[in-house]
């Protein structure tokens, strides 16, 4: 396969290039004398992209997601801002929804119903509870956020000469792939959805017609990106059980609807571990990395998330209190390093989870801290930094999620490890397949497995702690960002 | 095909057959004399082979439940207990497991664990934790009690001079296929699954090794058989993300492993048909019917199920709630029969879930009712009879289940409603597939489409109600406990 950068530039000869997401690389706050200021952005799909090279001639159409997003959209005078910031240097297209339907499209639709469905997160007998607010939201905020989005995009197609190349992202715009089909037949038309897809069955807990153009729209794409082969399994499996006319083979991974025909494709998604490497070796990483240490132990265990029920967070303390139970010895010698991200705070069951951390926290420190040793150290800001510091001298990397697209401590601790500490994985995170020959596995409900694994992970010799790094090294390198959108960029060469 | 009492000879002449489940079709009591008294149980398992004609030769083996059981056991001074009573004219013979053994099994493993699993009936972020009281009850409980019924089994193998036939059931006896393959390499096995198969990631939440050993020992049968596709996709998933070295025909549906091949076929079970219709006829249904109707309104919709969280009672009263909001012209005119059995009420969430339905009950009726008309008739009992009755009558049949293998009542209203009444029926019901033409379809968290589905249902005129009924009835004939078994039988016969 051809480097990644002589790939875009095929790509970007054949093709006017353009990438969508909710969220976009570039956000505008007014300053005090009213100037405008840009400045980059850090999602998951800003993340994955920054691995294109520089100059990359591409569109990036996201929401306006405050004023100055609006207000920068309008100044400019043009339909795009080109070459906003040093760190981009495509152009930036803002869509504009009013508020209202922005707000039913994302804090009805998008996080509440489509995040939790995702990720198993509903309590089935109580949650969700499709009632009209959920269809309201539907139909007067997401299909018309997602046209919104179809209709910047069909203008950026046709201001160029050349045929448009469409690279949709995530759960917020699977509307949008039918949408551009229908108004352009012949478009081509990638979409990645960076989250797990569960299995029919879970899917259709939701009114089958949202099910049926979720799957239709999708099934409109030339190729539809997933991280895994369970979640494109699970995809082919709901299409089948929906209502749409289509031919799926199941062994080619492809489906055929009104004589379209889309592949699917598996895209692990990596890291840039340059980036890591890099930041890790920062100054102020480095100062933090000492005073943390410090207060450090023999051994030192590390737990690095946001406080989302789905990351497990919980099940990773109780773990670790079944190994202080187990094993005596280890108290005084060990410290478990929760650094927790506050996430999502307006939300019920996020307040309540990370009260739920705090308080198992504070049970465990009160049931075995001595007068020189505590067994949790808590970390709970939003400081990553700090993260990368502990990343750096962990002796086990606890990784317990219970759903997650991928995973990006458990690549980039590796990489920047000088322990050669050892990962501890659940086997239902989306990364895990890409990694399990480097990893010790848990599965997320298992606290005696879960707390075995950290003995077992302290127990390795040096040499195995050793290999299990370079395997892991090995495999985070190869399924790297550049890599990723290759492996992409080369398919969609293919067609 | 030939006729199921022709495939059972065939079978027998071949086969020394064997069926074993946990609950056998016969159970004692003692008498206040001492007696052993027999009677005929009324599980599924026993209902679905309850088709077989009289006379067939087999075995059955199943637990000895209760103190009765055993006694009954060892005093016949047989290894089985030839045709107990008039109802069951095979042998039966009982394992027995220490009550120790048994309750870890059913009360830690069976229930609790893989009941829930089965229905996505865990709330992910705090249910389940896999504990020492859990790895205790599995390897002490569960394969214990799997173990003693492989041994049972086996002796009635070697009893015979035929080759063995073994009919598995259901989430009990995941591990005797793999046991009995061993110990036997030629023996001919089948194992049927009566709940759903979730995705093999909602599988991963327990620990690898359990997944790994029920996968590997269900690999072993000659035959697995499920209730739809979904379910056989999803156990090719799970197998293809465990650590097992198998090959995966995904077209075919086969796995192969160390040598062995395991076919997977999808039987969607049914009912008894005529055995309704005879109860429906009864005096005692009669009489119950007569009595009903004296407090019925003109328009009649039905709900019948345990008070179990899978089922979604909670939603069918919500759902119900909207209908009467958004349709004052109905208030007065309708009844919803809510005929409720409690369940399992010795689990805290099965407790509250019927304490939610009664509130759900009671605020509607404190709501909407007049003077001379509640909405909601609560019929909270275990009273066959009285569902079997309410059937008979019903405009609206509403079966808006969660998860769960199939559905007896959607099978069993539609043979002897004497009105042509609607079925809405929930589309993750195991049942669906086999029903979808008959039926008005609804997702189980959709309240507002639930609502809609029962108004559209009321207002079918006749002759689309009657059609809907043909089609109904055809397709409940076709899959049939008698037809059910034959084709089982004719796969048995052609391997």
């Amino acid at each position: 396969m051809a480097e990644l950068a002589q790939l875009c530039i095929d790509i970007t000869e054949r093709y006017s290039l353009i990438v969508a997401s909710n969220r976009g690389p570039v956000e505008y706050r007014s300053a005090d004398n009213g100037e405008l200021v840009p400045r980059h952005t850090s999602g998951g799909v800003v993340t994955a992209l920054g691995a294109l090279p520089d100059g990359t001639d591409l569109t990036w159409v996201s929401s306006a997601l405050g004023e100055a997003d609006r207000r920068a959209s309008s100044s400019a005078g043009l339909s795009k801002i080109p070459k906003p910031i040093p760190q981009f240097t495509g152009s930036i297209k803002f869509v504009k929804p009013s508020r209202r339907v922005y707000h039913k499209y994302y804090n009805i639709i998008c996080n509440p119903l489509l995040w939790f469905l995702h990720h198993y997160m509903w309590n089935t007998p109580y949650s969700p509870n499709v009632d009209s607010t959920v269809y309201d939201a539907w139909s007067s905020g997401y299909l018309q956020v997602n046209q919104t989005f179809a209709s910047g995009i069909i203008e950026e197609v046709d201001a160029s000469s050349k045929p448009g190349l469409v690279m949709l992202h995530d759960y917020h715009l699977y509307l949008c792939a039918g949408m551009l089909r229908k108004m352009r037949p012949d478009l081509m038309i990638q979409h990645y959805v960076h989250v797990p897809w569960p299995e029919a069955r879970y899917w259709n807990m939701l009114p089958q017609d949202i099910v049926n153009e979720i799957c239709a729209s999708l099934c409109k794409t030339n190729i539809l990106g997933f991280q895994t082969m369970a979640d494109s399994r699970n995809f082919l499996s709901t299409v089948e059980l929906s209502d749409l006319d289509t031919t799926i083979d199941w062994g080619n991974q492809t489906i055929s609807m009104d004589g379209h025909t889309c592949k699917l494709k598996i895209y692990p998604m990596g890291i840039n571990p340059s980036e890591v490497v890099s930041i890790s070796q920062s100054p102020r990483v480095i100062e933090r990395r000492r005073t943390l240490m410090e207060s450090s132990t023999d051994i030192s265990i590390v737990r690095i998330d946001r406080a989302e029920p789905s990351k497990n967070i919980v099940r990773a303390l109780k773990a670790y209190e079944i190994l202080l139970k187990n094993r005596k010895d280890l108290c005084g010698r060990v410290t478990f390093w929760a650094c927790i991200v506050p996430s999502r705070s307006h939300i019920r069951q996020y307040q309540r989870y990370l009260e739920e951390i705090r308080q198992e926290i504070a049970r465990i420190n009160t049931g075995y801290s001595t007068d020189t040793w505590a067994p949790v150290v808590a970390l709970i800001e939003n400081n990553y930094l700090q993260a990368v510091a502990a990343m750096t001298f962990y002796d086990v990397l606890l990784v317990n999620t219970i759903s997650e697209g991928t995973n990006l401590i458990a690549q980039e601790g590796p990489l920047i490890n000088s322990r050669n500490g050892v990962v501890v994985l659940s086997n239902t995170s989306g990364v895990y397949p890409s990694l399990k020959e480097g990893v010790i596995s848990v599965s997320p409900a298992d606290l005696e497995g879960t707390s075995d694994a950290l003995a077992r992970a302290i127990s390795l010799t040096p040499e195995e702690r050793e290999s299990k790094q370079i395997l892991l090294r090995n495999s985070i390198q190869a399924m790297s960002l550049s890599n990723w959108l290759s492996v992409q960029f080369a398919d969609l060469m293919d067609i």
